[in-house]
């Protein structure tokens, strides 16, 4: 079924046919173009693109006018458990917004609450854990995921791929590391100090854990693409409170198991976190596509970081937005002439867009980097 | 008055004869060992030292419980402003410790409040400015700092030099960047946003902001340095969030003349901030003598970044503490072990004690580092 020439040529081509649907009963083609003809798909196989591709961090939120409202009312973890609301604020950024991708809206716990564990996320505050996990008794009984457990993943992401045609949906999954801080310290933590103890002073009891959560983000990712999403992104948010040393012993090893598993269902991997200026190296050598990049490096200096056959995702400092335009556009510009150094370039914000961010400057900004880059 | 040979050779040491008092009536020598003499102020030269001296960063807080009982009814800038509690609280981890140098005991808006801004320290939450500074009015209505307003520095830092004797007190200040966050955001800030967008988009009001913060910290060293402060560190705590080229244009000129300025005085200058990984050479670059280094970046990398006459300070991670003795043993070696590639060391965390850190531990990895270093 795979095809010669440009198209098919890409590490990710065989799967999706040009035309017609593949065995998930994806579409290939729509309008004529097909799925992994997309900007965003070529550019994560550092293939040549028509446009530089554009998504945001947090494009689906808080920053929407339209996220606040059909929020109001519905609490988060309610939100990422309804098929209809997963569907309908996954495309609010869609339909605002020329973005070459959308990414799956969920929260990096969904996963800890669907096998059980006892977990709210408080307005404010975060995710808030009622009985944090510290010892090895404790973190055997987390079981495993099973598709069972998160059939309206199945139904969003199968509903979602319908909407979104030629535009391709990114799964979304949060890093062991910073799932297990959650669990360990009960909630979002500045230090990690309990996390990290566990991680320098009981390996086989950080062993332990980790191995669990791995395989739980795994089948989180499995079930996503599954249904028809076509890249994944793996968000290990805080893992840059660790040292490369620690990221290696600590980190990698799990992480590098989640994106073996990954590959073979043959979709772009994504793999972010930030402050992670020391580790970018590492968060490539754990198996990543792509590695996504924080404001603090320049794309320059990143490229050099990471090894060849790594694309690179970012990275305009969220908060440039809150500036006049001509700087948004002089630093845009900046970001796209830096992204040159690296071997494929998916324009991103440094991390997420931030809640006051406004939604017309985001709608500019993808407009901006479309015309600059255009092909 | 200076003197040839080991003692005396170092860039600081004309200031200090090897006896008596220097004009600012300051001990030279006290039972045969003078100040000058010292592991820590000959390390922050480069100059060898018969043990590697030890400092923590909030080595006076709420980690010791005697700290908690005099703070229990002194609200903390009530604390910051009296010199029987500041002697009391920079004396407390003193006589705990075999710490090679106290640190001044007080807070980065001190010397904001001191110029009359209308802010607090919210227990939990932070500092609090009651009225945001966003505009030039605003910028223009902060007047300078005179040692006046800071009588109880003075009192302060005389009574401490003398109660610690040839143990050197490091000198306390914010950093201007810091400094204009928490005015412009009008409390502790996670994404700086307003404070990026006044730097990005009006330079010539953040330039006039800057100016005015830079004088004021320099005031506040300067007033503690001729009362008696051997060395200053400079806590630029929050400009990690800062890309390297935002750090040059926006940061690195006002630092720059802090440290030129701070030279006349002759005593080694401290400049640490954290998440700075990218920030390291341009730290230096300001005219820092020592440049400390958060746990995140191992010191022999952190040594190739920073130019050639710079010591660096740090840099255990401040959870290792947490971890079982033999783990924060071994990774003290490590430090240690790295660190030969700096041309002077000082340790100390990677960041501040954390509050649930245990005393006994700070003490142990006190004297674990003078037996591991012993010349």
């Amino acid at each position: 079924m795979s095809r010669p020439g440009p198209i098919g040529s890409g590490r990710f081509a065989p799967r999706l046919p040009r035309s017609g649907r593949d065995r998930l009963g994806r579409r290939g083609t729509i309008n004529g173009v097909t799925l992994q003809d997309s900007p965003f798909l070529r550019a994560c196989q550092r293939l040549p693109v028509s446009h530089t591709p554009v998504w945001f961090m947090r494009q689906a939120g808080r920053s929407l006018p339209e996220y606040r409202r059909v929020r109001a009312d519905v609490p988060m973890l309610e939100a990422c458990a309804r098929p209809d609301m997963i569907v309908e604020i996954t495309m609010q950024p869609v339909r605002r917004y020329e973005v070459d991708a959308a990414i799956y809206f969920s929260d990096i716990v969904v996963p800890l609450k669907a096998i059980g564990v006892d977990l709210d996320i408080k307005s404010g505050v975060g995710p808030v854990v009622a009985e944090p996990i510290r010892d090895l008794d404790a973190i055997k009984r987390l079981r495993d995921l099973e598709p069972d457990d998160i059939p309206f993943v199945t139904e969003a992401v199968g509903e979602l791929v319908g909407e979104l045609a030629d535009r391709p949906l990114i799964g979304f999954a949060g890093g062991p590391f910073t799932l297990a801080s959650y669990l360990i310290e009960g909630g979002p933590s500045k230090n990690h100090e309990h996390t990290k103890a566990m991680m320098y002073g009981e390996p086989d009891v950080w062993a332990e854990l980790m191995q669990r959560l791995s395989a739980i983000t795994l089948e989180f990712l499995r079930v996503q693409v599954a249904a028809g999403a076509s890249a994944v992104q793996l968000f290990d948010s805080w893992v840059g409170a660790l040292s490369p040393e620690d990221y290696r012993a600590g980190v990698l090893p799990y992480t590098k198991w989640i994106f073996a598993k990954l590959g073979e269902l043959n979709v772009p991997r994504i793999h972010f976190g930030v402050g992670t200026g020391e580790l970018l190296g590492l968060l490539g050598e754990a198996g990543a596509d792509v590695v996504g990049v924080d404001w603090r490096v320049p794309l320059d200096r990143a490229a050099q970081r990471v090894q060849a056959g790594t694309a690179l995702q970012g990275n305009l400092d969220p908060a440039t937005l809150f500036a006049p335009w001509e700087v948004v556009a002089e630093r845009t510009r900046d970001v796209l002439s830096r992204a040159r150094a690296a071997e494929g370039h998916i324009f991103n914000l440094g991390h997420g867009v931030l809640p006051t961010t406004d939604p017309d400057k985001l709608a500019r900004l993808t407009d901006f980097v479309h015309q600059e880059t255009a092909r």
